[in-house]
């Protein structure tokens, strides 16, 4: 099967998009921004809609994007990864050689589940989910004084991390009233240390999450906080519950209350609709909102499977990154979020797309032929105006930028200042922006002139709810697994950690040993002053 | 004198190192990396080592850069900056005009300020602020029930938020106890919802933050927060104070309880020495602590004006960006600290750097031919390794990577864990992943193969401690400052964020009178489910 795919360098569309990429749309002719384009440059998905008209896109370039994606069967091989077909391998090497089942996690409301089996375990780890969660409400599980738990801390780094924690920030509008969830991911003792401080230890749940069972972090962390629990005279058995793969080292009852699983079918950076995200956004918003979460990234993985690029919003947010990476040559993807609460989410967008995407072998083992995944970065706006904007408007760095907003607040607490809501307020700078990057503005102060025909998109919902957010999510994994196909490349392995991993083990036996040593590394070391 | 400016496109050095770049030094050869290379290439300056040998630098590198530095002035620049020479200017325009002197707020600790005028307006500010913290803790400023102000929430956005920002989280632990400060900054309702839940007003001071006395956003959050103190049954007069100009619609002794003066020649970005920084960290710090920040920052300043590359800090480190930028053509800059308590600081130089340097038009109002400032991002590590540095390993994309480590953690609570403590393990991570960037590793599985080559370097000191943060904060101040200079861009004005402050007036008229009409605005409103 793996045969059969190319990267789009090799499809006959290829050629046609280098030709129109030379004349490309030019935002800043008068009427570039017409009524009609305005109108008919949108996509409307599960949810959100995508505003494309400040992209530097015409009807030609859009027919030959949809060339591309049929002739890479982009679609197809979106449907075979759902099915359960082995998308993570390398061939002819030794690689993972695993199916990709990140999407059966949401797979439960559909009669016919596109896995079946996997859709079967993860719907019998929400029902252990389920159960779990009535105990803690009913306090049948509880601390030794017999009260609720009130906190959980969640020990996890990477995809156990930054996934859950962007989520929870994004989301934590919605906790159950008294509930609170704090996170603990880097080896710097200065974290745990003030984590440890804001927590009160006795009303925690303390969740541990490692697939294998064995990353050193996270490990280290939790060692930390089982030595506080039993400083406090509290019996970590009681306190630390699990998140790990079947048997790992971490898959023993007489450590944790409880053990939930993640399967290997699953990505670290992919599973925050596993387990990995859904046990602490059980217990922070209670299982029906995690429900709602879960049903809305669903519904964007069904919209992911349209075929007409036009209509499927994963899809067409895909193939105009590479438009814009590929043949428009842009160097970096800004993802601004007009909404406070998705601070964070620019940083797991940073991990899924730059650790899935950040490759230079094909998936039949040759060598890139083409710029793979971009550099993602972003901060939330308005703030980020304040901040580097400036680059974005007037400085020599092309950047795609990709807006995502939202028609109404969650919280009620705006207010009119100066005739206007904050909310809009918001809004008229997040439009203002898009208009004031693709148009510019000529003056004859030549500090004071804007080029102009810099790109941007706009994802736009109603309000972010955790139905939003899983829509989102589910969006920009689609995305990254799309333009992973463009490209040819096995989006879901990250061979590329394992050569740090490896010489940190070196450092770290020259630093307990305390010796100086002629080697590379402990010349390194007395460089910097550490031995 | 701006005549005399030039950018390095026009030095002499600039062919040699045209010429150097296509053959420079290779990280991945047999012993690269050896015992004189390791233990030479290595800045010390105040406080922090710069350990530079992982970049592609050769000893004639390093003289031509040398060259560059002396053919462009830069330190001589500097000096007249630092001086107060009218720095902020485009030539034959009409600009801003304006010194450039945030290096005066603290250029307190010399007999011979370099701007005497300016160095004496910071030391009246900062006795004004002696005098208030005083009052502050023996009681004679107090709430409306004689308490104690416990808490300080900063409102302001870009330079009155990000500084401030990333410098309290870096210090807090050193907090006076019983002391916090909470940030507002987006104009987001939810934003200030959210602080507001988490803040007892009846004890807290609000601090605004504007120079001019007319940022949206802050006057917008300002109204809020004013409103809550209200329905709670508070004075406003006798909870907020005021960092603004001299006679700006904010310096109003009716509304506030004190007004702090920054002047025109600070600029936003650049203030966190100044009141904007110093009132927030007086306040959580206190004053003998604020001192050494600033202490620590003058010291950094003072390193700037060596000749020498290879002994001055900051100008090192600017050039060898602008090696890695403008000749071996890398694309952004990851700002890398391993130090959780620095988890903001990428954002705050996103903003110095990008709002300074990301900008096409020079000094002498030419257009740059070179590329200028780059994007600039990052995180702590090891989160970062669990997340985008597959990408930096194995991508597609050239990555300069800037490390920032610490030989001793800021807190009590390291443990040691399998034979290490965190902080050994936190360092052994570092060390290691600028050694596996350099080296490399060969493999005849494609997928495990490790080109190498790719630069780092290393920023490390003993401990983020106040003094600490304000040198490294200094350092990168000048890096940015040269490296304008490099480009003989304006580093200074930031009118790239004028054109979306205009359009957003637009769009919010028209939300205001919800009424569709048509026009550019009207249509993208509509598109966007906005009327």
């Amino acid at each position: 099967m793996a045969a059969e795919w190319k990267s789009i360098l090799e499809c006959k569309a290829f050629d046609d998009l280098e030709k129109l990429s030379s004349d490309a749309y030019d935002l800043t002719e008068e009427g570039a921004l017409n009524t009609g384009r305005l109108k008919g440059y949108v996509c409307r998905g599960p949810m959100f809609d995508l505003l494309y008209p400040c992209q530097r896109v015409s009807g030609e370039v859009l027919d030959a994007l949809q060339s591309l994606a049929d002739e890479c069967d982009l679609v197809g091989q979106f449907e075979q990864m759902r099915a359960g077909a082995v998308m993570n391998r390398i061939e002819g090497y030794p690689s993972e050689e695993r199916q990709v089942l990140h999407t059966a996690c949401r797979d439960l409301f559909a009669g016919n589940p596109a896995n079946k089996d996997a859709t079967e375990e993860a719907k019998a780890e929400l029902a252990k989910l389920k159960a779990f969660l009535a105990e803690l409400e009913n306090g049948s599980i509880c601390n030794e004084q017999g009260e609720r738990f009130t906190s959980l801390v969640q020990i996890g780094i990477g995809g156990s991390d930054l996934g859950p924690r962007s989520i929870y920030e994004a989301l934590k509008s919605y906790a159950v009233p008294g509930r609170e969830v704090f996170f603990l991911s880097n080896v710097d003792p200065d974290d745990s240390t003030a984590v440890l401080e804001k927590i009160d230890l006795a009303r925690a749940l303390v969740l541990v999450v490692s697939k294998s069972g064995s990353t050193l972090e996270t490990l280290t962390n939790e060692s930390i906080v089982r030595a506080a629990l039993l400083k406090n005279g509290l019996d970590p058995a009681r306190h630390c519950v699990a998140v790990t793969g079947v048997s790992s080292p971490m898959d023993n009852p007489d450590r944790y209350l409880c053990s939930f699983y993640l399967f290997d079918y699953i990505g670290g950076r992919f599973s925050s609709t596993s387990m990995v995200g859904a046990v602490m956004l059980g217990f922070a918003l209670g299982y029906e909102q995690l429900l709602e979460f879960l049903e809305g990234a669903a519904r964007m993985d069904m919209a992911a499977t349209g075929r007409d690029i036009r209509e499927n919003l994963p899809l067409l947010l895909a193939l105009l990154g590479v438009w814009n990476h590929n043949f428009l040559r842009m160097g970096t993807v800004a993802v601004l979020p007009y909404s406070q609460a998705l601070h964070r989410f620019p940083a797991h967008l940073q991990q899924c797309d730059m650790e899935s995407n950040g490759k230079s072998v094909q998936r039949n083992s040759g060598r890139v032929q083409l710029r793979s995944g971009p550099v993602v970065w972003g901060e939330p706006g308005t703030n980020g105006q304040h901040a580097f904007y400036q680059l974005l408007h007037q400085g020599t760095e092309d950047v795609a930028v990709e807006f995502i907003g939202f028609r109404n607040c969650q919280r009620h607490g705006d207010m009119v200042v100066d005739g206007s809501t904050s909310q809009q307020k918001l809004l008229a700078n997040l439009l203002a922006q898009s208009v004031a990057l693709a148009t510019g503005k000529k003056d004859s102060n030549p500090n004071r002139n804007f080029d102009g025909n810099r790109v941007s998109l706009l994802l736009i919902a109603e309000q972010l709810t955790p139905a939003a957010m899983g829509a989102l999510l589910a969006l920009y994994e689609a995305k990254i697994v799309f333009q992973g196909f463009c490209w040819n490349i096995n989006s879901f392995d990250q061979e590329g950690v394992q050569l740090g991993k490896l010489l940190s083990t070196r450092f770290l036996s020259l630093m307990k040993e305390k010796e100086s040593t002629e080697t590379l590394e402990g010349d390194f070391m007395t460089a910097a002053g550490l031995k």
